[in-house]
Order: C-alpha cells, then sequence, then structure tokens
C-alpha cells in the first residue's frame, strides 16, 4: 500500500484560545495509512448531533460569532464569557476535530482480516473527528450496513439508536418496567416511541408546550403530558399510575423537573400503599439526567420518602459496563432496523464549509429546537 | 404461662389529629402473652435519636407546644401548619408507638427455644415503640448482649452503630476507598470516625462551624474541613484529593452541600487527568442523603460532569439488601465493640413523663444541636 497516493482530509476544528475565543476552521490534513487493524473511511454524511455542540462549541455565545477567512476556508469566532474560560481549561490552545458519528465507505485498509473484510463496504462509524473528508479508525469502530443502505441513511446509527435502546435496557437491568421521558419531541423522543412500541414497554413523554403533545400523540404516542399545563402534576401522577413507570430519562436537567417526577412517582406508589411510612414509599424512584438543555441548578424539593437517585447517564460509560457482547447485540438491531426505528430526518445537507456559514450554525446551534443537519464532507460548497 | 399475671405497658404515643394538631400521651396499654417466637422485654433504656423525632413530632411546630394532663400522665399538644398537613395524611388519628431502638431484660418468653433463650437476658431491641415500660416483639429483633453489659450501655446498640457500620459496607461493596460525612460533629460522627479509625478507612469529616472542627481535631480525626470557612472548596478538594473519597454521605440534605461535595470530587479527579472531556471525570461520584437537617430544596449546580449521582440512603433497606447473614456480622460487632467503637455519650437519663416535659422537648428536638436523652421507662419522674 506504500505506493498509494497520500490522502487529503478536509475537517472541521475546534480550538478555544487563551484571549477568551473560541475558534472555528477547516484544516487539510494528511491522512496516514492505517495500521494493521484500521481502516480510511471517505465520510460520506455526518449528522451534527445536540451532543456535538458541547465540543464544537465550548461555553462560546454565538450571539457574538463572526466570520473571516474565505469562502471555502471559513473561520468562525465566538467570545466566551470570562466566568467560563475554567470550565475548558483542559483544551486550551488544542486544535480539536469534532463529529461523533458518521457514515462512509472504506477507501483502504490495513493488513488483518477484520480490516480487509470492511474494504469497499458502506460502514457506521463512532469515534469522534466524523467531520471530515477522511477518517481513520480502528475497524472495530465500524458498523457494516446491511447492503442497500446509504451512508446518509446509516449517518445516525451510534448516538440516538444507542442512546434510546440503552435507556430501555437500562430499565430492564435496574428492575424497571416503564420508562418516563422528558423533552420528548426530540429526534430521539420520537425514535424512543418507536422503540418502545415495539418493545411492548410503556413509555411516558413529558413535553414542554401543546403543540408538541398534539404531535407525539399524531405519531401514537399512548402517554403524553405537557409540563407546561396547571394541571401536569396531576397528569404525571395519573400516567405513572397507570404505566408504572419508576425510572425517567430527563435531557432538560436544570430547574425542577427532576424532582418533580420523582415526587409525582412517589405520589403514585402511595396511591395503594397500605399504612403510614415516615421514610415514604419503598419503591425505589430514579430520574438520570443525560443532557442539559437548562444549564440552571437542579432544584430538588425532597418530600418523595428516602428511596430515590437522580444522577448522570452517559452512553459510552453504559456500553462499557454492559461489555462488548450486549453492546454488539444493540449495534446489530440497529443495522437491521435503521430504516425502520432507528431512521433519522435531517432538516437538510450541507458540506464542511456550509456548516461554519454564520445563518447555518444559528439555526443547528438551537439546542431545543434547532433542526438537526446532516454535513456531507465531500459536498462542494 | 396462662397464670401469669398481665403485664401493664405505660407507652409514650404520637398522633396527629384531623384539627391539624399533634398531641404526646401516655397509654397505660396491657401487654398481651408472647406467641412462641416471642418475648416481653423490661425496657431499661432507649435513646431520642435524630430518626425518631419525624414520627415523634410529626411537621408539628414545637414553638406553638402547650402542655396539659398531670405531671404523671402529661399531654403535649402542637400546631401542624395547614400547609403540611398532606405529608402526614396517612397517620391521622393514629395512635402511634414511638422510640426506635431500646435495651432491656426479658422476663417473659414464648415456647420456641429461640424465645426461651434469651428468658433473663439483657437484650437490645430494634422496631419501634421502645418508649414503653414492656416492648413484646420477636426474639430474632433482639442483640443478646454480652455479660456485664448493662441496658444504657447497649440502648443505642442499633441506629447509629448499624448505620456507621453501613456506610463503611457501602463503600466497600459500590467500589469506594474512602468516605466523606457532613454534621460529622454529631453522635453518629463521632462513631463513624472511631469505626473508620479502626478500620483504616479515611474519612474526610465536614462541620459545620470552627469549634465543631476544634472538637473533632481534639478527637483525633485526621480529616477535617469547615463548610463555614472562605476556604472551603479548596479545604475540601485537597482532603478529597489526598484521601481519594469518591462517596459522601449527607445528613443536612437541603442546600448546596451535596452538590458542592460532586463539584470538589469532580475538581479532585480532574487534578491529575490527562486530555480535556466535555463529559468530564469517569469517576463515579456519589452523595448519599440519610438524613434532613434542612429541609429546603436540595440544589444542585451540575458543573461535575456526567458520572455522578443523588440519593436517598436509609438503614432497613441497606439491611435487607445485604441480606441477613452479612446484617448480623455487623450487629455482632456492635455487640462486641459496644464499650468502646460503638459507645454513645447521654446527656442524661429522662423517664418517659420527663421526655414529655416541654423544657425537655426544647433540648432533644433541636436536630441539629440537641443533646442526645436517654429514656428510663421504669424511672419515676
Amino acid at each position: 500500500m506504500s505506493d498509494e497516493k497520500t490522502l487529503r482530509s478536509l475537517e472541521i476544528r475546534s480550538t478555544v484560545r487563551r484571549d477568551h475565543t473560541l475558534e472555528l476552521t477547516l484544516e487539510t490534513i494528511p491522512v496516514p495509512r492505517p495500521e494493521a487493524d484500521e481502516v480510511v473511511v471517505r465520510v460520506e454524511a455526518s449528522p451534527i448531533n445536540p451532543s456535538d455542540l458541547g465540543l464544537l462549541f465550548g461555553p462560546a455565545d454565538l450571539s457574538t460569532a463572526r466570520a473571516s477567512g474565505t469562502q471555502s476556508a471559513p473561520i468562525v469566532t465566538a467570545d466566551i464569557p470570562s466566568g467560563l474560560m475554567k470550565t475548558v481549561e483542559g483544551r486550551v490552545d488544542q486544535s480539536l476535530a469534532v463529529g461523533n458519528e458518521g457514515a462512509g465507505v472504506v477507501v483502504r485498509a490495513g493488513a488483518d482480516d477484520s480490516a480487509q473484510a470492511l474494504l469497499g463496504k458502506t460502514v457506521g462509524m463512532i469515534g469522534g473527528g466524523m467531520y471530515a473528508r477522511y477518517r481513520r479508525l480502528k475497524a472495530a469502530m465500524c458498523l457494516p450496513l446491511l447492503d442497500g443502505t446509504t451512508p446518509a441513511e446509516g449517518a445516525s446509527c451510534f448516538v440516538n439508536p444507542l442512546t434510546a435502546l440503552g435507556m430501555v435496557e437500562t430499565m430492564r437491568r435496574d428492575g424497571h418496567t416503564a420508562l418516563v421521558h422528558t423533552a420528548a419531541a426530540s429526534n430521539l423522543g420520537h425514535m424512543l416511541n418507536r422503540v418502545c412500541a415495539k418493545d411492548g414497554v410503556a413509555l411516558v413523554n413529558i413535553v414542554r408546550r401543546p403543540e408538541q403533545a398534539e404531535l407525539l400523540r399524531g405519531m401514537t404516542a399512548k402517554y403524553v403530558c405537557d409540563s407546561s399545563a396547571p394541571s401536569f402534576m396531576e397528569d404525571l401522577t395519573e400516567l405513572l399510575a397507570v404505566t408504572g413507570a419508576t425510572l425517567a430519562f430527563d435531557a432538560i436537567g436544570g430547574g425542577e423537573l427532576a424532582g418533580r417526577i420523582l415526587t409525582c412517582m412517589e405520589a403514585s406508589a402511595n396511591r395503594n400503599a397500605g399504612g403510614y411510612s415516615r421514610y415514604g414509599s419503598t419503591t425505589h424512584k430514579q430520574v438520570y439526567i443525560y443532557g442539559g438543555l437548562d444549564r440552571s441548578p437542579t432544584v430538588v424539593d425532597r418530600n418523595f420518602g428516602m428511596a430515590w437517585g437522580i444522577g448522570g447517564w452517559l452512553l459510552t460509560p453504559f456500553l462499557q459496563k454492559i461489555g462488548f457482547e450486549a453492546g454488539q447485540a444493540l449495534r446489530e438491531r440497529v443495522a437491521a432496523e435503521i430504516r425502520t426505528t432507528f431512521a433519522s430526518d435531517y432538516a437538510g445537507e450541507i458540506s464542511l464549509a456550509g456548516a461554519l456559514q454564520l445563518d447555518a450554525i444559528a439555526e443547528y446551534a438551537k439546542l431545543a429546537t434547532g433542526r438537526k443537519y446532516l454535513i456531507n464532507p465531500n459536498k462542494d460548497m
């Protein structure tokens, strides 16, 4: 392979500067030849997920974003509020590649059988640095897509699908029998509804606006309540009593919602409880916070007994905990159902340079309501 | 045994009335003869623990407490703020016996060998209703004290000793290697220091006043910090870095302390971490709230990554989880070390009627700073 010409990749980089700015650039980088257990993938599609925005933008104030550079080599600069610099001390002056997942075609492969077997195949990938024309990575980090699946269809086959499956799997492993999900109108929320419908798991969807509730009901979601309704606490308690859900996944994080869910779970648990216990019900009630749409503090009014927990939940540690084989079963299910259960909708397809246009940023940076874009790194402006 | 004369017990009862009052009384009750697997214990000592006060006083406002009845049959009445009545709906008009633990002499026993073996023995007891002259209970709920141990010495052999041991045991089972304890100047805090010193477990003591820090240091506590000090966050981070503690037990519950502990644990974990991770350290950081000295909401500023948890912790579910044999090993250790590691200090000994005097209540109801009293039910006024 030493006679192959060196591939050159173009990739999005994010750098925090000591002068309290964040800089987004496009860099041209030579792609080293793959090691024996590696492949090089020509990336053809990579989504901009909410989970990508933290690395991409850091704590920068995007209302200060300004453009420079050229149309094909744009530079975006935005200010970081000085009080937040300490949260990114560890990445100052490091040019970081971005993009958690993507899909493409394997164009070069190392000597190992596992790598050679992928040559020419369309694969999904996880591992960062996907906003790039080429990505070199371990063959083991690739998920071969079924014949006929396009890179655009397979671009989001890790983060949202495995998160949805991880929630259901966590429910089963921790002994719960139904789920609650907040910010349920999201792309992930739609997917979780399809997974739960298919698996026969009761899912209580909490949304923040009446029109989102209508939308979900129109998609045949059975249990939906709106946290902006005056009757929210009663509505949620009723749905918890009907479903028996004692586990919630919360994408919002800040404010009182997580605690209110525990309060309603306790009220549901006590509906049929006999006798008084000053320590509350013995039913364990759990909320996992997996996102931070609201970055304000979590405020928990502890009026739900002592059998409760709130904690962080992340996909990667979850997959590490369940081990490779259990994780592989989840990944294979995603590949098999990528056009149905795990299909993603996109607002549109943009190029690498297009992703650094200020108008595009203004759209996809809206965590709560932004539409999901697909980057096609081989598309021109 | 049918020819034995019926024993009559005198016991403290707590009743929530529908008219938004709480009433404490002394009731005279016949003691039924024990079933085959039961014994009757003449209670000689029972502590007033912080964990007894919830059942004893409910949410009553003790500044409204007034006395009636007679000196030997006192009645105490206090108002319950109307907004809090819903928290005690389940106990309205129920005359509830009080007192989690105690010690005494077995005076009657059922036919089973396990019950007969206890006759005449001095035992520690758990199970509620201990503020009474006699307590009938399962033989299995009794812990035989070693010869020479007095009831006063054995009165507190369950709640605080098993809680302290439960904290250390939880630390080991959850894979942590050192502990943090808040409100560490408490009776339980002293005991936990003795357990950790004996077991070689590093314990970070958080107190709320400088004089408490001095007191603990005087008792050879090695790691102490004061949450009222301006340098608290730095002090705590330093002690966490030295000890590697990633598990805290918090008696306070409300306010920002639990979240601050997680923040300092994260800072400690990141001291030697290489590279930047937007999800924070992968070290799991846990705070268990086991008390509620501050009943205000828990406020958590989530600036410590995603590997964290906050939850309730109670002794009884913990003992159920570890099973009888593991629990029995803990109980036997308590019996063996009741005069040393698990010794309790008391402010004084009072009678049942004495415990219902307004001046005594004003003293022992102070959760944070109140001195611990021992009730001797067979003592006269």
